[in-house]
């Protein structure tokens, strides 16, 4: 049978740490709502007595259904000399009215002398307070023993007369700390044997571990293996400097190879979508190459590989890519065999076979433009785009006539540099429309989504998400052919087209059109779907 | 004394195997340099069968002055019915003419039986015969064991005969790869200890992983603990999927935790500096939160952390950011980046010391430009402007009055997009001058050069050898912030100069400007040194 492990993330604790990650209360629902639906146990989601705006969030979070998960507030031991009855944080602790609380307190002797200014025993008696306090009130109390693993290094039997602190005043789990993040495996393994040998049968041993050396995922499996059965981090891994451990790995490899149990094994197939959600929901974009959950995961680019991984995917892949939610993606590359090529063609066209010669002529157009420096692995829209246009699946939604920019200094007005004028006929209906930018991309930007929106108002929802410039061969520097990319979304999906050529505005301009054009046959697909 | 641990880096083989990483021959030159200089020992720069456009690299490549490091060109076994003689693949790898090769044969009996649909017998003579044909021809042979470690669960005596037929056959390396990156650490100690209690006196063992449970660093380590002095990976972890084990985390973790010696120790200073640069080549960000030498590695955020930071740095953090040639984010100013600044600094003038005022305009100047989107490690030029100007040994060679650029489709004649104008003065002197180009930047570098040459007649040496541009802020797409920077030369000396903008013309121009009066200052100080 399975080993149970529980899980705590604290995305929205020490993650929030990260720079530039910051939550709005509903952001935070959001957030719960999602880790909820993944089956994780505990959720640490701030701490009421530094952050006051936390208040309103714990307030609203009580009238939460959730069918799995816990909420937990977060906060620190005491102050030195004030009973807890009278320590303000705790007080704001209790009333953010949680069933779970995380408390933190020193375990490093350095720590509670030279940053706390206490005494050693008087350390010991904050941390065992708290946890009765606490306790008495009504809480269920998760001990997380701060700097657990230096201080038990310097101080071996003060690191664990704090946690026996923590068992005494009446703490359920112990968490052990890698705060500095700098822990190499094999002390982490020792000390947390040393931890769990002592009090794993009388209460839950845990681990909390940081980036910093590289080993946040293989410090938690390790202290797994050494016997912790309770495990915090991050869902995507973010945190503070390098980061906190990854939970997305960590459930990931503790459930599909050490035959644990993190969340209910029929979850794990949201695990992808979820962080997704979480990575939107954070703003931030899901690393590509994030273990299991990144869009790269089970991407193949060596043509050798992916022939292989065709004949058997096992070949190449470490897990089904469908067993975490995510999937196999086929990158487009000089090297890349014609077989990958067909698999892209036969969503639009089951018919298409190997033999089938329209298949021979897109992967030569394939090949002469990747010579030219087109790439499709990362631009799925003007691909597409591409192999509608060879199978005659594709009309034109306007004609270009001219198109015209001019950049200035001094500028016309503030942050103004570009201007843009444009004429397109659509079914021979003549517009000229003009654009401002604060580049001759905005610009004509701004032109064509203005020429186009009485004919097509979606375009209006078109937003370029991101924009990448590549100069594609240096040699001639200035002169030198670039490549473009651009990501758009229109609130529901997102696509990527591309365009190279020696002149940037002119590259722009053809993954441009490629956007726009990509969005209206889009569109018309929606629009049949509602009549068959 | 320190193990000695050997560091083969795989950034242009394996590496470039990443979404949008593609290099051009200069950017591989660069890399390799940047490589040498760090003292890693091998330099796996590409595989010359496979990819003819290498071929051009490694006769270039022949011609670098390299301090410490040995580029070698990757292969694989010969084709199944074929001598190694008739090979081309293996012709093609002689031809690139290294001391060093590597070669990847087949472990895993699947492998060899599914996907080369060889005998089990039949795949040991090709690793046998590819060894011993190189190894007669002069080579250096380091066997890369592709999957071994799946190979060996499933069929250890086989994964085992492969090894001993890359012995036999000459190999001095044995490098154990962990293909599908899915290997759990105790597997991989005790798969890597089999080996090395076998073969470790007779050759040397190696580990190459990846990182599909988040585990490619700490399999690496493992592997070191189990007895393997050789380690591949990428500098800044990237590649297929989820990428190749980071070399910059595990040179670290070996070097300052695991007393290993990976680079001379001297080096180690260099590691962040030089990780900027490649990813600078290799246009990608270097991620914010890398171990060690990302940005906010040692990033402290409460003020807390600050004060115990200042009163004794090893409270939170786990090894001194100057080891890593890395900085505290707080501090930057006071210690690695203000040493570097004054390094900078008293080059133009030796009076200058840590208190000069100067020293701290410089320092706030370069960080409010940071904040801006500048860098200034791969923007020697424009720092050594930024410098001057601050202590006044600098005048401008000429006043921009105006300038416009204009681009046009349809195109004017074959090829020619833009059209720039603009007037200058020089010391009062008025010019008005034209250019054309197939783009804004590459119009506007014609017509400065055109309006300066009547007055400094050495701009005609200028050649824009690099032109790179990165955007900054995705979210705002073709409104966002762009990082240019332009490599020039003049046949002598090469300098590296940079601009940011919304506008990439704009920020083009600024690069453009920085550029030509780095150029026109370092003459001057070459006629001066002959009256000295």
């Amino acid at each position: 049978m399975a080993k149970k492990i529980e899980i705590l993330d604290s995305t929205l604790r020490d993650g929030s740490q990260g720079e530039g990650i910051s939550y709005s209360v509903q952001d935070k629902i959001h957030i719960v709502q999602a880790l909820d639906e993944l089956g994780i146990k505990y959720i640490e989601a701030g701490n009421p007595g530094s952050n006051p705006k936390d208040m309103e969030f714990f307030q609203k979070a009580r009238e939460l259904k959730l069918s799995t998960s816990k909420i937990v507030a977060f906060g620190s031991t005491r102050r030195k000399d004030i009973a807890c009855s009278e320590d303000s944080n705790l007080q704001s602790l209790l009333s953010a009215e949680t069933e779970y609380v995380v408390i933190f307190g020193k375990t490093w002797d350095f720590q509670a002398t030279e940053i706390l200014h206490a005494t050693l025993e008087e350390n010991l008696d904050m941390i065992r307070d708290t946890c009765a306090y606490l306790k008495k009130q009504g809480r269920n109390v998760i001990f997380d023993a701060e700097h657990f693993f230096t201080g038990y290094s310097a101080n071996a039997d003060y690191a664990m007369k704090a946690l026996q602190a923590a068992v005494d005043g009446g703490a359920s789990v112990l968490s052990l700390c890698e705060t500095k993040g700098g822990c190499m495996l094999d002390d982490c393994a020792r000390i947390t044997r040393a931890v769990t040998e002592r009090f794993a049968d009388k209460v839950t041993v845990g681990i909390h571990t940081h980036n910093d050396s590289g080993l946040a995922v293989a410090n938690s499996l390790v202290a797994v293996q050494n016997g912790a059965t309770h495990v915090q981090g991050v869902l995507l891994g973010f945190g503070e400097r390098t980061g906190n451990a990854n939970l997305s790995t960590i459930i990931s490899d503790l459930q599909l190879k050490m035959d644990c149990e993190c969340i209910p094994p029929e979850n794990l197939k949201s695990l992808t979508p979820i962080c997704k959600r979480v990575a939107e929901i954070t703003n931030i974009t899901l690393e590509l190459g994030m273990p299991y959950v990144g869009q790269n995961a089970f991407a193949h680019k060596a043509g050798m590989h992916i022939d292989a991984v065709l004949k058997n995917p096992v070949a190449y892949e470490h897990i089904s890519p469908e067993d975490v939610g995510n999937e196999r993606v086929f990158l487009m590359s000089e090297v890349a065999g014609r077989s990958m090529i067909i698999e892209k063609i036969r969503k639009f066209d089951f018919s298409i076979t190997k033999s089938s010669p329209v298949v021979a002529e897109i992967v030569n157009e394939v090949k002469e433009l990747e010579h030219q420096g087109y790439q499709f692995e990362g631009a799925d829209g003007s691909f597409e785009l591409l192999v509608r246009k060879a199978i005659g699946k594709y009309q034109p939604f306007f004609n270009l006539h001219y198109y015209k920019t001019s950049n200035e200094k001094p500028l016309m007005e503030e942050n103004l540099y570009s201007l843009a004028q444009l004429k397109i006929d659509v079914e021979g209906n003549i517009q000229v429309a003009a654009g401002e930018g604060n580049g001759p991309v905005n610009a004509l930007d701004n032109a064509l989504r203005q020429a186009l929106q009485s004919f097509y108002p979606s375009v209006r929802q078109i937003h370029l998400t991101d924009y990448k410039v590549r100069v594609l061969d240096g040699k001639s520097a200035t002169a030198s052919r670039v490549r473009v990319l651009i990501e758009s979304s229109d609130g529901t999906d997102s696509w990527t087209t591309i365009g190279v050529s020696s002149d940037l505005v002119e590259a722009s301009w053809l993954a441009l059109v490629d956007s726009f054009e990509y969005k209206l046959i889009k569109d018309i697909e929606k629009k049949y779907q509602r009549f068959i």
